[in-house]
């Protein structure tokens, strides 16, 4: 019924009779903005800048080289893995923070085709996120894999005795669409290959029980919904039963048995540290570090459940405010499948996105032709979703957002 | 002459005279610390802090996802790799800052191997730093290139036609041995192979001029002489003659012609764009910025003649007051064989360097039995070397370093 809401008032009350509500002063948001980006770039947590502050002053500036023994720097990848994980639903020892998505992609598949030595296949659907789809050309192009796109609905289909393992996006970064990521790990299974996401628009988004699932390898990203700052570093997991076989190519000296004996033959670690690489990003683990611990005592179901509702909410709101006006929602209508986003389809969604900036409005643009809302429940309140629609009701039909200055295209979109 | 002071009372003249003395300033350093360890993690340049509370409240916080445009992320990798680019000598657009240095000397030896086609061998040193080696092993196995390791001595031998790229630090991370850039890149061109150089101990170091010297490929370290943060992002170099026909296999959007068009096939950017894989580290990024930006207006050479004179007036010190103390200095006496570092021998280094930090004299240990000494003329002061001489002398002479919790090692030495 809560969902039903369409007045202001209605949303300032559910917001008012929210569980979640008082985390949002976790979070350090500008008070004329209506946030809808956390799924692009997370907010920064509160505790990020006393993080941050903590370790230019005490750990950089007074325990110089000391503070990797000292203040934790050298176990930051495995101590904020393991946060992730519980997160995610992966066991301890699981999750390891490491690099970028892209780079995690590159040693994942490599690890699988590893494990999976003489299959050449690896499966990824058409659409899916483009880094994940050009670093896996460029592994193909390496090794001689073979990459097989399908379209999401034909995934299952595409499994055979040749796949090494699929690549997929459980939730679809256009569409918000998301995949059944029990059936299709344990469609992989039965054909023998294993079952790898991308849990970029996952993790911090929708509830996942990795173990339950059966998932072998999983990446994903820190500067989204898990609010660990611009850039920050990405994370990868393995299952504890492909251990003992992982290995992958960019085995640097942190990924070493014994880093710091400096010995000339490479002797992978145990357990998931052999996915390390380089020297940890320290400053970067610390902002991810403060973003993750923002998740703290957070219920990950009561996060489902107002995501849910923020949705249906935004949905409603477009159907009811935006009839008419060319603008529809793509994301699907059925609860179960989509992840934590909105996405609305309009002709020109490019100026209609930057017309909203203007306003405050800040969501973003994915071509041709979506704006996506994503949502956030620790930190977006109801009366932002019913703030945004109103806005981009007046922006549609005042028509501003055929000015100009809209259609002209900044770097980043 | 001036190299030849004993006296504390010289060293303080010394430092009264230095011209790079004032930059001192621009660094934060604790007051009772003598820090010889900037060749591992440089300390804090004030710049930092004002540049990541920067980053923090008005780009991040107040920003948020648009600061990706207004505020220069997007450009971040470009324009910090401009202004390294000055400091080691290379043209503009041949340097980005990206991933660390273990990735980059996959990226960038799977680079040799494209544009070498047909030559599978790459030529390293024995004694490499080792994560340059062990990365190296895992790009071999992955595609059937051949490791071929040599003594520094051999490197000229061991060129031939067979030879893609050679792989070498120029600065030796033990010993601080500087080996001759320019005589190897004439070699490895000779035989028509690649020369690639790891600037990790050269880079702020010592005077690097790229172009002159026609190194077709570098990569370097950001949290060492550049002042960067630990575990800074590091930077790679490609000459520009080579951007055409540049290929690596970490193709991620970074890296890709229009990174936010979202095309699901790969076209790599123009020139160096190319080695970009992920997103951009924003807050690494932004420590690496501040510690480059405390290199503008410092005049290399003159960088250059204090690093070889704190080098002359360490040896000389340790020869006269720890003669037949056990200890003894490894660093070629030849100047121009030297980096920015002195190297000590001594059969029981850990438990000597432990005993030495106790002190707040912070070096560090290399296996077996190395305790290094790393100058860095924009901040070290001549008493600095005078004060760790003595304390090296007291703890040897004392007997204090054989105290059983001197010898417990530290998770990183």
């Amino acid at each position: 019924v809560e969902t039903l809401a369409t007045t202001r008032a209605d949303c300032v009350a559910l917001d008012a009779a929210d569980p979640l509500g008082p985390k949002r002063g976790a979070f350090e948001l500008p008070p004329d903005v209506v946030y809808l980006d956390g799924n692009s770039l997370g907010p920064p947590p509160r505790l990020a800048r006393e993080r941050v502050q903590q370790l230019l002053d005490r750990e950089w500036g007074t325990g110089l080289v000391r503070s990797w023994n000292d203040a934790g720097w050298i176990e930051a990848p495995l101590r904020v893995g393991e946060k992730i994980a519980r997160l995610i639903g992966a066991a301890p020892g699981e999750v390891v923070v490491a690099d970028s998505t892209t780079v995690n992609v590159f040693k994942l598949l490599s690890a699988a085709l590893a494990l999976r030595a003489g299959r050449r296949v690896i499966v990824m659907r058409e659409g899916e996120f483009p880094t994940d789809g050009y670093v896996t050309q460029g592994l193909a192009a390496m090794t001689g894999a073979e990459l097989r796109c399908v379209a999401a609905t034909d995934l299952e289909v595409a499994l055979d005795a040749d796949v090494a393992a699929f690549c997929v996006s459980h939730v679809d970064y256009r569409t918000g669409e998301m995949l059944d990521l029990h059936r299709l790990t344990d469609a992989a299974h039965r054909v023998g290959a294993l079952a790898m996401w991308d849990l970029c628009h996952s993790a911090g988004a929708v509830p996942l029980d990795l173990t339950a699932a059966g998932v072998d390898l999983a990446v994903g990203c820190g500067y989204k919904y898990l609010n660990g700052g611009p850039g920050a570093p990405a994370f990868c997991m393995v299952a504890t039963s492909h251990h003992e076989r992982l290995q992958q190519p960019l085995s640097g000296w942190m990924g070493h048995a014994a880093p710091f004996a400096f010995e000339q033959g490479y002797r992978p670690g145990t357990g998931i540290t052999r996915l390390l690489s380089g020297t940890p990003a320290v400053l970067g683990i610390a902002g991810l570090e403060a973003g993750v611990d923002a998740w703290q005592g957070v219920d990950m179901v009561a996060v489902r459940a107002k995501s849910l509702a923020l949705a249906e909410l935004c949905v409603t709101l477009v159907d009811q405010r935006c009839s008419g006006l060319g603008i529809e929602v793509v994301t699907p209508r059925e609860a179960a499948r989509r992840g934590s986003q909105v996405s609305l389809r309009f002709a020109d969604a490019y100026p209609l996105g930057r017309a909203l900036i203007a306003r405050g409005v800040i969501g973003d643009f994915r071509p041709p032709d979506i704006l996506r809302v994503g949502l956030t429940p620790l930190y977006m309140r109801y009366v932002d979703i019913y703030d945004a629609v109103e806005a981009i009701h007046d922006v549609l039909t005042s028509g501003v957002w055929r000015r100009p200055e809209y259609a002209v295209r900044t770097v980043v979109t």
